[in-house]
C-alpha cells in the first residue's frame, strides 16, 4: 500500500515532521525553515514536550512529534517493574498533553489511545516499543486519509479556478487540498498572510505551495481585507487548532479578523477539520498568551525600544455567524449543525 | 515665542525629523530607528526625492524633507540666469511633489506655496535661500499649531481613562494627542500594531508614547480584532495620507480592516486631519503598490522561500460608513459632510 503522505510537499512527509529512531525524537525545527532545514533532537518525552512549548513545531507537528515521545517512553520502560513502567508511560502521556493549553483536549484524546496500547503491551509482557510504534504508524496514515477525506470535500465546494486566501499553517489539510485540486484539474493559487509573529504563513504554507507548482503570494497581516477588496481572494480557507461542537473556530490570532473582512466582502470562510473531541462549547477553552516578547522582535531582532511592552494571544475566536461551512470528514457541514453529527463523541 | 514642537518627543521635534544647513538636508533614517539613530544626508532636492521615494521618512517626514529639499534648490540658482533659475526651481517642485504617487495633491498645494515664495524672491532679486528657509519654518510652526489644535478636539471626545488602538505613525497628530492629554490630566493608554512590513507602530509610535511616559503595548497586525474582542481597547483613531471631501479615508495598509473590526465591536473609529486638497472624491486618488520584496523580508532578512511572490499595497481605502469621525482643525465631522466645511477648498 502507497504511504498516505506520497505526493506530498517536503514538509509534510510525516518524516520530515518529526522521525523516531532509537529513543530519539527528531522534529523539524520549523522556527527557522526554509531557511535553514535542520532537526531538533530530543532524547526523551520530557524534551518532546519541551519543543513542543518552545513552538519547534506547530499545528498538526505536535501531535506527530507527541506521539513519538509516547513510543520513546515505551523505549525508556524497558527493565522497570511494570508499575513504575505504567507510571513512566503515565507521565509520558500527562506531560505531553500540558505542553500546550489550548489544544489539550485534542491531545489527551490523542494520546490516551496510544497510552492505552502501551499498557497492554506491558501486562501482557510484550515489546512495548515495536507495538506502540506499529500502533502509532497505523494512526498516522489514518490521520492523512481524513485530511485527504477533508480535502476532496473542500475542493468540491471551490470554483474551477480561484484563488484562495488562507491563514497560518493548515499541514496536511492545505496540502492535501493542493493536491487534491491538481488531479482534478481545478485552477487554484495562494494568497497567505505571513502570519506574525512566527511567520508560518511565509516560511511554510508558502513553501508548500511552492514545492506543489501552486502559484503563491505572500502578503503581511494587515492586508487582508484590502486583498478582498479588490477582487484578489474568492475564499479563506483555515484549519483550526479547535472547532467546538457549538461551533465556534480556535484558530491562529489573525483568523478571526480575516473572518470579518471574508464576511464583509461576502467572501465564503471555511475551516477545516473535525469537532474536537472534549470541546462541547467555546468556554471549555483556554487561549494560550504566549511570551510577549515574540512581538516585539522579528526574525530574532528586537523592533520596539526597550520598555515597550508586548502581547501576544497565539489564538483568536471566530463566532459561528462568521463560518460559511466546516469542511469535516462527514462533507460540509453548518456550524450550527455539528452536535447533529459529532454530538456522540 | 515656545517652539511649536516643544515637549514633544525626540522623534517629532522638528529637527530630528528633517534638518537643513548649508545645502544639506539631513533626513532621521526611520527604517532602523530606534535601533540606530541615523540621519541621511541629501546633498541637493534629486537626493530628498530619492530618500522619500525610498522611504526614509514617511508620514509627516516627507512633507518637511521635502520643503527643505526646495530651500535647498533655492540655494543651488545662485548665480544663475533668472530663467534658469526658475526652471531650477520648478523642476524641485516637481521631483518631489512626484517622489511618492498617493499624496501628490497634498504635497503639491504643499511645495507650489513654497514655490512661488522663492519665484517672487528671485524675480526681487533677494537671498532666495535665506528666504525660503525663513517661509518654511513659518508654516512649520503653522502646522505643528494646527495638530495641537486636531489633537484638541480628539482629546475632548476621549473618555478620561482610555486605551487608544493606533495605527502605523500619526506623527504630530498622536503625539500631541498624548501631550494635550497629559495636559487635560487624562489617563491614556496605547496598543500600538506593529504595523508591517516597516513596523513604524513597533519603532514609531511605540517610541513617542514611551518617550513621554505613557504605557503602550505593542501587538502584531493580525491582533487587533482580538484585542476588541477582549475589550482591551476603548477606540480606534489613525491619521490619514489622504482624507477625501467625499468621507474616504487613505491610509496605511491595515487601516480598513481595524477600522471593520472597530465597527463589528462597536468601537468608534476617529480620522485626524483635514480632507486633501484637490481630492474631491475618492476616485482621484492613487493607491501606491510598492517592492513586493518588502513583505517576503522582515527586519531585512528573507522570510518566503526564493520563488514565492510578494504584494505590498502601501494603502487601504476605509469607506465613509466605518468612520465615527473626522477630527479638523474645525472640531469633529462626520465624514459625510466635509465639504459643507472644506468644500471651497
Amino acid at each position: 500500500m502507497a504511504r498516505a503522505d506520497e505526493g506530498l510537499a517536503f514538509l509534510l512527509r510525516y518524516e520530515n515532521v518529526a522521525r523516531y529512531e532509537d529513543g530519539v525524537v527528531a522534529i523539524l525545527d520549523r522556527r527557522v525553515y526554509p531557511g535553514t532545514t535542520e532537526f531538533v533532537r530530543c532524547a526523551d518525552y520530557v524534551e518532546v514536550g519541551q519543543a513542543i512549548s518552545n513552538m519547534v513545531t506547530q499545528s498538526g507537528g505536535p501531535w506527530l512529534a507527541a506521539a513519538w515521545g509516547m513510543v520513546s517512553a515505551a523505549r525508556d520502560v524497558r527493565g522497570l517493574a511494570e508499575g513504575a513502567a505504567g507510571e513512566k508511560l503515565e507521565d509520558a502521556a500527562q506531560t505531553l498533553i500540558h505542553a500546550r493549553p489550548t489544544r489539550v483536549r485534542h491531545m489527551e484524546a490523542h494520546l490516551t489511545r496510544i497510552l492505552r496500547v502501551a499498557r497492554e503491551a506491558l501486562s501482557e509482557g510484550q515489546d512495548v516499543e515495536a507495538i506502540t510504534a506499529t500502533y502509532v504508524r497505523e494512526i498516522l496514515e489514518q490521520r492523512y486519509e481524513r485530511a485527504r477525506q477533508i480535502a476532496g470535500f473542500t475542493v468540491a465546494v471551490l470554483p474551477d479556478e480561484c484563488t484562495i486566501l488562507t491563514q497560518c499553517f493548515a499541514e496536511t489539510l492545505i496540502g492535501y487540498t493542493l493536491l487534491v485540486a491538481q488531479e482534478s484539474k481545478k485552477k487554484i493559487s495562494l494568497i497567505c498572510p505571513e502570519t506574525r509573529p512566527y511567520l508560518q504563513g511565509a516560511r511554510l504554507t508558502a513553501s508548500v505551495a511552492h514545492d506543489m507548482g501552486v502559484p503563491v503570494t505572500v502578503v503581511t497581516d494587515n492586508m487582508p481585507a484590502h486583498v478582498m477588496s479588490k477582487g484578489k481572494a474568492d475564499v479563506f480557507i483555515s484549519a483550526a487548532d479547535v472547532i467546538t461542537l457549538d461551533g465556534h473556530v480556535v484558530n491562529k490570532i489573525g483568523t478571526f479578523q480575516i473572518a470579518l473582512a471574508a464576511h464583509y466582502h461576502a467572501i465564503p470562510y471555511y475551516v477545516q477539520g473535525d469537532p474536537t473531541v472534549g470541546n462541547p462549547t467555546i468556554s471549555t477553552v483556554t487561549i494560550e498568551e504566549r511570551d510577549p516578547e515574540e512581538t516585539l522582535h522579528a526574525m530574532g531582532i528586537r523592533t520596539a525600544k526597550e520598555g515597550v511592552s508586548g502581547y501576544y494571544p497565539a489564538f483568536d475566536v471566530t463566532p459561528p455567524h462568521l463560518v460559511s461551512g466546516v469542511v469535516t470528514t462527514k462533507g460540509v457541514l453548518s456550524p450550527y449543525d455539528l452536535h447533529n453529527h459529532f454530538g456522540s463523541q
